[in-house]
């Protein structure tokens, strides 16, 4: 049940994720040309599980729960291997801590849209390829200079106006039901987990089930 | 990378499930099917996930979990659409006590094997479709009757016996890292969810990677 109008005027598909999250990392590598290949535009939203949306499940984060935290380091390299992706960072790790870089990336979306995915893209990568910390505005300024256009405001009021921004998608992201990341939202249809990538591709040709 | 070794040799693929997991059940519709056209067979083993797994993990069940619990029934119902299942029973009402059927289950993977799965299979269908109660010894002894082979112990014995067979399987269960329903292991690599089982079929099919 393909939908022929302009392509511009279907809804995106919300892309919600959080990054400290690996499954977050690992769609977000594959989310956009999915979506692309249905004609449909993807929105990246930030918002903050461990800080936020598990407390409100009462829940502890995966990699401090019994037996699920053995499980996910060999499922995420199991997913690697078979998309031929590199994962460094070690996740029995501490986490980063998310809210600079989603702060920022919330302050992007609103001020240059075009540059918060590549943002995204770039802190990703390092923390998970690199290996590098993101924890701090100073690490993210330097991804920031390579790809922020001219006339941005200031990266301390992009941090201060991203905070307001990040904590009203945070309340967005619970209102809408999302508990994990990655999250996917296509017309109304909540679907948890990359791997849930498949189903969401087909959901987009059916146009539904 | 198939093995060509005679089928009976292969290692059985094992499923864990509990009674009241309506994940696991829509797995174990598929999964015989699945393992048999990679020449192997399934052990299906039970496991307590609500009365001891979880409690390992220091987690609530799924239907008690804010925000997981909203988007359960949805899901399932996508997933029951997308493969004709038809689902009855009301997912958000309190789930049965898996204690008897899975001890009895038991029982019979010791006592009569071939009638495990058929039992585990019927008070399935009855209790996720018919939405009959399965909680009592009695409702499981008539399931029992239709498919028992004679010579079998009597019911109260195979409780019995089922019962400390159960908590070696739970034990089992948790020093192979099974934390949820449906669980696979296939050559000993772990695979959770029923969204795995393409994975699962696909493990099989490349012997790993």
């Amino acid at each position: 049940m393909h939908d022929f109008r302009d392509p511009a005027e279907r809804p995106p598909v919300d892309f919600w994720f959080d990054f400290i999250s690996p499954y977050g990392w690992l769609a977000s590598l594959r989310i956009d040309e999915l979506a692309a290949r249905h004609g449909r535009v993807v929105r990246w939203r930030p918002m903050l599980l461990g800080v936020s949306v598990l407390k409100v499940m009462g829940l502890k984060p995966v990699m401090e729960t019994p037996l699920k935290r053995d499980y996910v380091p060999r499922e995420i390299a199991r997913y690697a291997r078979r998309h031929g992706v590199r994962v460094v960072r070690d996740l029995a790790a501490a986490p980063m801590n998310p809210l600079p870089a989603a702060r920022l990336f919330a302050g992007l979306a609103r001020h240059a849209p075009g540059a918060a995915k590549p943002f995204a893209r770039a802190v990703m990568q390092r923390y998970w390829v690199g290996d590098q910390d993101m924890d701090e505005a100073a690490d993210l300024e330097r991804v920031l200079c390579e790809l922020a256009p001219p006339g941005l405001p200031p990266a301390a009021e992009l941090l201060r106006e991203g905070a307001a921004l990040l904590r009203e998608e945070t309340d967005a992201a619970l209102a809408a039901g999302v508990f994990g990341s990655p999250f996917f939202i296509v017309d109304g249809e909540p679907f948890f987990g990359v791997d849930k990538l498949e189903l969401v591709d087909e959901w987009l040709a059916r146009g539904g089930w």
